[in-house]
């Protein structure tokens, strides 16, 4: 209410009132509620009666029991049962005041009372109350156990018997007398073994050993009898105490682990079990030998005799594995089949636990577990030996799992955390020990706790093999030392994994001499190119340009090599693995998809380089649109050139030079596919129709996971492989859609761009290189374009029926496209001329010679214009030109081999190769370019959906670089003002 | 090896040799394998040894233990210890046959030999192998208990000792002699109970009883001992077996639940518990009474005194629940805190367990269980009495939490699968009970189990709280009944469920009435539109087409009023719900949401509707180009008079035409936001940032859950609440960028338009409606714009520098756009001149005709254009037309008042309303279809990323459609060629 009134102090009252009616409305209806009592909190007349949940008093003379559930009577009172179901209490007669152990007689004692008024004899006696036939004595006596031959009796625990003594006792009587030595309840002689023995247990995580109780209770007992006696539980117990000392040991120490190397030692002439040298008779199996290399002589010799199968009738991918539990006290439980949460301490479904037995799931769950629930489901450890059941009708064999305990010391060294080399492989395992970790009884809060921290079963596959064949697994625990505080906020995190692995070096080498090879080819490419590229330019002498060229034409190059590399390898897993029969090939871990992710790095930077390359080169081409009209009446004409232009009472218009220049604006960027529909396409397949579940580690290929299934983590290899796959498929898919069927029967922008030129008596002039470029020829094949639309009209139609000539450059021919080279002279003559206008544009801004400037550029455009149309019409004999096709291996090659020494060439060009000045001729980089950025942001965040956001917007502002610097470049370039390129 | 030989039989000696090889090779490396042997392998002379993990032979005249884990001495051996560990066995002598119940010694007989070679005495007698001293008799003793007082003992149960017996048999001896009635270990007098009871359990899904050991066994004697002696575990045993039971009863039976009332009544006058009249005094407390309508008492008066809060300093989210937990003998265990697994029998972890206790978060989690887990892990069933805990330092309170038992029958009724008021509730329950359905005995495999299929907590919010108040929560418990047939096979679902409810008729009939208010009134302005419609064509006969008119208008605005009333309420409880302090509002549960979903719907149908009319009315606009522009010599334009147009020796140039055409195809479809980017945008707010996140049902308002925490299901209120919200914040702020910035300072396409008209001297008149349209009054201020490129220039410097007359329709203005209210006469005119291109326009495909069919169009085109010139003009005096401005309330309705009765009126209109007739003048409409479609498509497949994709295509299908229909109706109505729409 306190923090209430201050906040709502301004309407107090109000509150108070409704307050109060509220809690009178509540004792008046709310009959059914009742204080919270527990069995604690009764007083010691009154039980806690369970059917009220309340505190009652007891009768009279009574007090409550240990359980504080019912009344019983006081000390001294003996119980008499009044109406068959209630107790009264009386108190016993002086003469007899002790009270029988039932409670319901009063007795005379040969000796003391006890503290609960009961009769007690000293030690070695036994207390007699009844008669063999149950009539109660008077006096109770107090009866001396023989403990000589033939009788050899002890009193048993409750002390009201003489029973048979211990075995290991009976000597001359049932007394164990020094020297012998008593431990654990058994009589050991004093030769057995050195009451030395170290019951420490160390906690090398914290740096602190602790005294612990069970040791203390038991190593020596355990000890002694499994030496002497050959004691079959004791020897496993002795055993499970060096677990709990994660298989620690030094050469000289007295601890668990050394106790037990001795006796191991000592049972050297005992022979081995099974056949197998490190498991000695009557003894557990703990280490494997201490030879070097063992451990990869074990874990990589000979392969496990079943083969793993994905599919098919012989389909196998059932990891079955059994252990052998024994409980802390060395007896063995059962056998059990493990799965189902043995192993496994994190809680989940049984379907999810199942998963990790599943052959090829990577599987992986953590969780924290809660330190007070672990308390209570282990109060003692349990104790697993392991085997991989390998099946079997009448034989079922069984395979020990070697494991590794990351904790392990020698010598105080963390032997099994270096090099394989020095692995020191074990057997045993527990999960959680609540038990060693207390110090002083074992009924205490331990100490320390020890957990599993980590369980990781890993399967190394025999390299080359095709029968689905693996070494045996090793299993790899990691215990964490949990000091305890507060049991009721603590917790530990633990993990279970089961990991599959392959020698990935046979892959690597593959990879990388593809890489060599086709990088080498790439060189020649570039080379190539380069070469081109300087006869295009037509200046041959080596320079820096020239090196940076190469580079430039050389990351585009080898950043296709690596598209190609990667994008394979992807595909290769992604079928390989997902279609397998036999299990063949195993993913690559994490740790080994290093180089894959640095190479993918890298073909995304060097396809940057070349995407911005080829930007740059796209938005400073040379572009000049040469207007084939001429007035229409002669007069004028011959007045144009006697230099009266203004008189002209008709110009040709300039509107179809707007429209051409208007419609090559808009084409800049329009691609091959739809990119939008791209990205939504791949993120459908992906998202939507679960294409993604193909990229888990798991050997299923189905597409729709059920939620109650484990889900893998996700291989960056397979999410790669199928994303770069399917956004490939799907750009290819659309680009056949667009050429095969949306260009031939809805609309092809360059096809139209090309007759909107010759319908406009507009030729287009693309100098791409100094000497190199790209001419539409479209000059007007009725003379006039510039004219109303009944005209336009019957031009049109005239030509739908074929009566008047062809469009091409030459007679008789349709070819408008071509690609040119020019001479250098040709190049320099245009050059001149664009110098005029060069030198005026930068200076338009400047108002006071805008005018003058401005004029200079239209006579420039005039004089270009008539320049080029009269070089077209060869009208020039010494800058003639010769119209040809190219060779085949021109074209491969992308390169000319005539060099246009005297006439400048025409290559017949019907595939539109000037689109490669636009987004439209690029189309294969882009859609690397984009699969590449889509992939890397993908890899970087692991979610489709970023990257699907941010490869548009990446698309959106390329594209507006790309409009911008375009429009100004066609600005500059064909003195077409800005606001008509809308 | 049969089936792979069968597949492989082709190459079946390469395979055969190469698995010969393999085998040899492992027996050559592989020692680590070993056979599986279990303990119930071995044969009867051996035993198991757990060391080797083998079966070892005993040694002579032994045999295995029971656990067959040792090896002990036959039958009639006794056991010698030889070297204190191990054992020899010998044989009896023949004068002392028996071996001693240790088995270390021969004895005598006074009877017969058991089957195991011990003696074996007559029931009453006891055993007396040796002295109380320990000595070994010659000949083991017989004797028998004396049963009278003061002795009162009977054979202990190994029948070695005479003890006190029990209290309810002493009545002259210790023998239950008939007439009274020995039942579980308790003598009863005759007249306590009818012995002849029920022990039956009736398992109504499967539509069978079995006779239960269990309540064979103690059900006659936990209901004697109960009505007897009080006996407090009794009342509770029988008790469980009534819940066992499903606390179902008829008036008449003697089955668990029949004993129970009769007991419960027989004790009405011992008084009542804890002021509580239902729960009877040593009696547990099972049923609510049975009084009408007590269900809803119960469950809907008086309020939990205690207020949930979601955040702030009185953050109080805490459900606390305890549990008294009793086992099937009806013994008290403890108080158990609810939560950690205790109620929730699916796997998994703490933290998200502990989610089901966290006020306002919807929980579920619903799982298979296998059922040999369950036999394995609940021998028998544990009971819980549930309370809620109300906290307080000192006097903690406790709420009995009232239980609906699905299952219960009453006379054979489900009455609590009826409505409420003939609700029966009850105390007490359990999870599993794996023990009433064992037949025969308790250790037998059960023939039925009873699993709890759901458990369901719901809490009722007290309407209109502002403290957070509940009223007591109800329990819903559900069970299955399993028959078993394979336990490792079969399993059961369980489900775990919190729900949080309130009455939510208060919120929907807010809903309804605003709905009604606002309906109402778009109701009136779908009549003004219907009335300005028919207005602006001019026709005042009320028909069918005008009743058509209005439903769709009506419809549009209906849309608008679901839409507004659903992205109100979505947003209200998204607000209410996720920012409330103190609890006053909880989501609508699922069988809630049904009526908002609906009304989704229709807004979206309605939407649609909208829509699709704007669509066609769009694709349908009369538009007609007036070229201004007119020959340039004077002479020229006589001869044309004349009737001699060939010969004109330059005509006006189409081609500014085209590119008015063309620039006015291009911006059909543009919008003032960018879908693509509103699409993206959204998916990555939703998907990328987490925003989704907000629409689970649980009151926080963190973007990123950890996923280590729980998730609960979505809303859907909240979902649809969030996209569209989210969808129309995005839209709109995309709008203001686009209008505020990027139009002014980049590029607006309209504008760019009207100027393009302007320059290229061409009017464009749309006429939308009859006589109704707009006009773009496009002649260039420089009286000719069919010139080159100089002149160009120096007009628009000339224009820049303001040395030329403005551009609007009136002198000295610079309005161009106009909206045009025509007269019926003006129009009728366009009508007949529009006629001759209409009757033309389907004949053109007939080649024969479609030459003059064409020039009709022509000459149609040209009279058009001049006609129109010379109205704009007035020159056509009784066609003329005035302009003025609008009114603002006609701006607001959407409508003129004045009539075009003798002139046309052209109305200023500087907003550019024209856009009305483009996708771009609709954006509120097409903003609101998409989030409609975006919402409906989420709510469907709740998947963001389907939603998103299905978006952008039914956003691409309709641009097309539009783009495809837009054009071809500029082709019709403007004579373009459609060729030069690129």
């Amino acid at each position: 209410m306190a923090t209430r009134t201050l906040l709502f102090l301004h309407r107090n009252k109000v509150h108070l009132a409704l307050f109060l009616l509220m809690y009178t409305h509540l004792l008046n209806c709310q009959q059914f509620v009742i204080p919270f009592t527990s069995p604690s909190d009764c007083g010691v007349e009154e039980f806690f009666d369970i059917s009220s949940l309340t505190c009652v008093r007891c009768g009279p003379n009574e007090q409550r029991s240990t359980t504080g559930l019912s009344c019983i009577c006081k000390t001294g009172y003996q119980t008499i049962t009044t109406d068959k179901a209630s107790i009264t209490c009386q108190q016993c007669p002086t003469d007899k005041p002790a009270v029988t152990k039932d409670g319901f007689g009063c007795i005379r004692c040969p000796g003391s009372l006890s503290d609960v008024g009961q009769c007690q004899c000293s030690s070695g006696y036994i207390l007699v109350e009844r008669d063999n036939n149950g009539t109660l004595l008077d006096e109770a006596k107090c009866v001396v156990c023989i403990g000589n031959s033939p009788a050899w009796s002890v009193p048993n625990s409750s002390g009201d018997r003489c029973e048979r003594c211990q075995a290991s006792f009976i000597t001359t009587s049932c007394e164990c007398n020094p020297p012998n030595v008593l431990g654990g309840g058994l009589c050991f002689p004093s030769d057995t073994l050195s009451t030395n023995v170290n019951p420490s247990v160390n906690y090398a995580q914290l740096k602190f050993s602790v005294q612990s109780a069970w040791f203390v209770k038991n190593l020596y007992s355990s000890s002694a009898a499994c030496l002497a006696y050959s004691n079959l539980t004791a020897c496993q117990a002795l055993g499970n105490m060096c677990v709990m000392n994660m298989h620690s040991f030094s050469g000289l120490s007295t601890d668990a682990c050394g106790l037990f190397n001795t006796i191991f030692r000592s049972r050297a002439a005992a022979g081995s079990t099974q056949d197998i040298s490190y498991w000695r008779a009557n003894l557990p199996w703990l280490y494997y030998g201490e030879e070097p290399g063992l451990a990869s002589r074990v874990l990589q010799t000979s392969p496990v005799p079943i083969g793993f199968s994905f599919r098919g009738t012989n389909k196998n991918t059932n990891i079955r594995l059994v252990a052998a539990v024994y409980n802390v006290r060395g007896e063995f439980l059962r056998w059990e089949k493990v799965g189902g949460g043995n192993l496994q301490l994190c809680p989940e479904t049984v379907t999810k636990q199942a998963a990790a037995f599943s052959f090829g799931t990577a599987y992986r769950e953590n969780c924290d577990l809660s330190v007070a629930q672990l308390l209570s489901a282990h109060p003692e450890p349990l104790f697993y030996d392991l085997f991989m059941d390998l099946g079997g009708e009448k034989n079922r064999k069984l395979l020990p799992l070697p494991t590794l305990v990351y904790n392990q010391q020698y010598n105080g060294r963390f032997i099994n955390q270096d090099s394989m080399k020095d692995w020191y492989l074990s057997r045993r395992i527990f999960l959680v020990d609540t038990l060693s970790g207390r110090e002083n009884s074992l009924s205490s809060l331990p100490k320390v706790i020890r957990v599993v921290s980590s369980v990781k079963i890993r399967f190394l596959l025999v390299p080359r093999t095709r029968e689905g064949q693996v070494y045996p697994p090793l299993m790899i625990v990691t215990y964490s030392d949990v000091p305890i505080t507060d049991i009721n906020t603590q917790t530990v995190s633990t993990t279970f994994t089961v990991e599959y692995e392959m020698d990935q070096s046979e892959a690597r080498l593959k990879t990388d001499t593809a890489l060599g090879v086709m990088g080498g080819v790439a060189v020649l490419y570039s080379l190539i190119k380069t070469i081109s590229w300087k006869r295009r330019i037509a200046y041959p002498i080596i320079d820096l340009e020239t090196m940076l060229k190469f580079f430039l034409f050389y990351a585009g190059d080898l950043a296709n090599v690596f598209f190609a590399v990667t994008v394979g390898t992807g595909l290769y897993w992604l079928i390989f693995y997902k279609a397998q029969q036999y299990v063949s090939v195993l993913l690559p871990l994490p740790a080994q998809e290093e180089q894959f992710v640095t190479y993918i790095g890298c073909a995304f930077a060097l396809k940057a380089v070349q995407f911005l390359h080829k930007l740059i080169n796209q938005v400073s081409v040379d572009v000049f649109l040469i207007d084939w009209e001429r007035p229409r009446s002669k007069a004028s004409r011959t007045v144009h050139a006697a230099g009266e232009p203004k008189r002209d009472p008709s110009p040709v218009s300039i509107w179809r030079t707007f429209f051409v220049a208007n419609e090559w604006n808009e084409i800049q960027t329009i691609r091959k596919i739809s990119p939008i529909f791209q990205i939504m396409a791949v993120l459908f397949f992906l998202e939507v129709l679960g294409f993604s579940n193909l990229a888990l580690r798991d050997p299923w290929s189905t597409l729709q996971r059920s939620s109650q299934a484990y889900t893998p983590s996700y291989s960056l290899t397979l999410r790669y492989g199928l994303a770069a796959t399917l956004w490939l498929c799907i750009g290819l898919l659309q680009v056949i859609f667009f050429t095969v069927f949306y260009e031939h029967f809805v609309e092809d922008k360059i096809r139209q761009f090309v007759d909107l030129c010759s319908i406009s008596n507009i030729s287009v002039l693309l100098l791409t290189h100094r000497c190199f470029g790209y001419y539409i020829h479209g000059r007007s094949v009725h003379g006039h374009a510039d004219t109303n639309m009944e005209e336009m009209n019957n031009n049109l139609k005239r030509e739908a029926e074929s009566l008047c000539g062809q469009r091409g450059l030459l007679p008789n021919t349709d070819v408008q496209t071509f690609q040119v080279s020019l001479t250098s002279r040709l190049r320099s003559q245009y050059d001149r001329i664009r110098e005029t206008l060069k030198k005026n544009a930068p200076t338009r801004l400047i108002d006071s010679s805008s005018n003058n400037s401005f004029e200079h550029n239209i006579r420039a455009y005039y004089t270009m214009n008539h320049f080029l149309g009269s070089i077209i019409d060869h009208a020039h004999p010494d800058m003639d030109y010769i119209v040809r096709d190219k060779l085949v291996f021109e074209r491969v090659l992308g390169m000319e081999f005539l060099e246009p020494n005297d006439k400048s060439i025409f290559y017949n060009d019907n595939a539109h190769s000037f689109s490669d000045v636009l987004f439209y001729g690029n189309e294969a980089t882009l859609l690397i370019f984009d699969t590449l950025f889509f992939c890397v942001v993908d890899l970087g965040s692991q979610s489709f959906v970023l990257a699907a956001v941010l490869t548009y917007v990446q698309q959106m502002i390329f594209r507006l670089i790309r409009n911008i610097l375009g429009r100004k470049n066609l600005v500059n370039k064909t003195l077409v003002d800005e606001r008509f390129l809308i």
